[in-house]
């Protein structure tokens, strides 16, 4: 099997000859070559230059042999695109004007993909042809929520206080703007598979930080507007929480067909709950790869325990950290293979 | 029943005419009374002051008639009386010259609270006395996990890189500063019983951070030994970690009466996942409290839903907020009452 058959059966949870594996943000600033495109291209421009977001997403593969490769870009891409002025500093995203009204939502527009977000289409269309069908592309988008809280907040947070409090004090205000970045986000999607991602990643991050009940309210039937859109779409439909451990029942109705999980619960724990309906992706702490390869296989093959034989992705539990060695990100690319040696021999 | 009777048949999981009530860091800058306090004595001073302190704890009871009170204090005091230098400034706590190796470790102490923490257990005495048993007296500590964390980071942190880096790649280095801190803080809850307190709770609040695999070596092994000595010295034993909801199952196995439980997670859904042995502590979203007083009392009504008439203490699933009005938490302690009127109507 190649890495896009590998990967692809196992979100179909098929037989697979070993456990496909990628990490997310795996384009990033632990490379050295990406570092090196940043010093002469600003975050954003990076984005949106295809021919340079080409490059920075094949850089990973290039160098350890991932089974996927997912398209650089960011998650905010849409919410630019739909009038949102977005800007990148040391600290993270800061986006001006917050959205606390329904005025301020009612300002926010729906985008066509193809003529307000061509550059993600077109860079996915080039990673198609340069991965020529060894390597899967996978698409992303973040989730309603997740987006909301950035527009809301005005960048990131740690208690997350603004929209929560938009949440329980004016919830029709909120309701409003989820509604809105659902359409841009399920048409952002399905243009994605048009273009040729074999696979979406819905990024709700910051939907753990939600009570359960919170959760069933704002998060959860806002992504399966746009899983469903990706299943529509032909194509395997992936779902992140960060911090899931305790509404994975709850994430387990989004209509998605694989559960990509934090570090904070096991995976065997995950399966036990949510059922033998869905691939499992994940799910080592990024921290662990601050340490050394031998400490980053140990966990690797524990994941790869937990995980199964069949419909587990081995992942990070969230995006790898920018100090990570690279020694260490090779030994977790690698622990598919040293599990399959080490048991075998 | 008084507050005092209602708290601690609680946490023996016996009938209460109704679910007791206090709150997470209930004495604090949402209130105006400490916030006048605070503009003549700096923090550190405040802890340390057993008449200031008293009147500190006093206050929120004062106001709003919670059936609990909790002592006054920071969890690194016993962290400075091992010898490291803490101070406070705007975004939290600061610690010089962090704990990163075996030398760092054995440069602390394990003091006698008696002689180098005695204020805290001035102000249990005077607590005790001035509650008239009308009210139960709460004493606390930082797990030994928590506290590392902070003396590893050198203050606060989001992703804990440094303590999780020390655990996968130095893991001696992390167990003899985990031990040393599991002696103290051990101490440190039994002199407060002594003193006067009725419960003890142990907070290791950033546990929950840990994959369960390290949860299992570095929080839980550690949280054991303080969590049987304060049963040992005869008084209930809290435990709380945020971010608990994957590793539940791992949490009920620590040794406490009480498990109290962040947001993320259904009360009834934690019941049904640890069993029948533990009265359930929480779990109200802090951030509901930044809305308005109806949405409070909507949200505590469907905690004391989920958590059942025995067994449950209401609280919230972090500490209170320092921007909440005042009125939000006035409705979040009356929510028991509230609730027997309505279920009496």
């Amino acid at each position: 099997m190649n890495g896009a058959e590998r990967f692809l059966a196992a979100c179909a949870q098929k037989p697979v000859d070993r456990t496909p594996v990628w990490m997310m943000r795996q384009a990033g600033r632990y490379l050295p070559e990406y570092r090196a495109m940043r010093e002469r291209v600003d975050f954003l421009t990076l984005c949106k230059s295809p021919e340079l977001a080409c490059e920075a997403s094949l850089q990973p593969v290039r160098r350890f042999g991932m089974d996927a490769c997912i398209v650089f870009s960011d998650i905010l891409i849409p919410v630019e695109a739909m009038g949102a002025t977005v800007s990148f500093n040391d600290k993270g995203p800061a986006l001006e004007d917050p959205v606390r009204s329904m005025t301020d939502v009612d300002r926010l527009h729906i985008p066509d993909p193809q003529v307000h977000m061509p550059f993600t289409l077109q860079t996915l269309r080039a990673l198609r042809a340069a991965l020529q069908g060894e390597t899967a592309l996978v698409g992303f988008c973040g989730a309603p929520f997740t987006l909301a809280a950035y527009l809301v907040e005005g960048g990131g947070s740690k208690s997350f206080a603004t929209i929560k409090a938009l949440a329980y004090g004016q919830p029709a205000v909120l309701h409003a703007l989820l509604a809105k970045l659902a359409q841009t986000v399920a048409d952002y999607a399905a243009a994605q598979v048009a273009a040729g991602a074999q696979a979406v990643q819905l990024f709700d991050t910051w939907a753990g930080e939600l009570a359960p009940e919170a959760y069933e309210r704002f998060a959860l039937p806002y992504q399966k507007i746009v899983l469903d859109r990706i299943r529509g779409a032909g194509v395997a439909a992936i779902l992140y929480v960060n911090g899931c451990g305790g509404i994975l029942e709850h994430m387990a109705r989004a209509g998605a067909d694989v559960l990509s999980v934090d570090w904070r619960v096991a995976l065997d724990a995950v399966r036990a709950r949510v059922g033998p309906s869905f691939a499992l992706q994940g799910n080592v702490d990024p921290a662990v790869l601050l340490s050394t390869p031998e400490a980053v296989q140990h966990a690797a093959h524990g994941a790869l325990r937990e995980g199964g034989a069949v419909g587990h992705i081995l992942n990070l539990g969230h995006g790898i950290l920018p100090a990570t060695p690279l020694e260490c990100a090779k030994a977790f690319v690698e622990a598919p293979l040293t599990a399959v040696e080490r048991n075998s021999a």
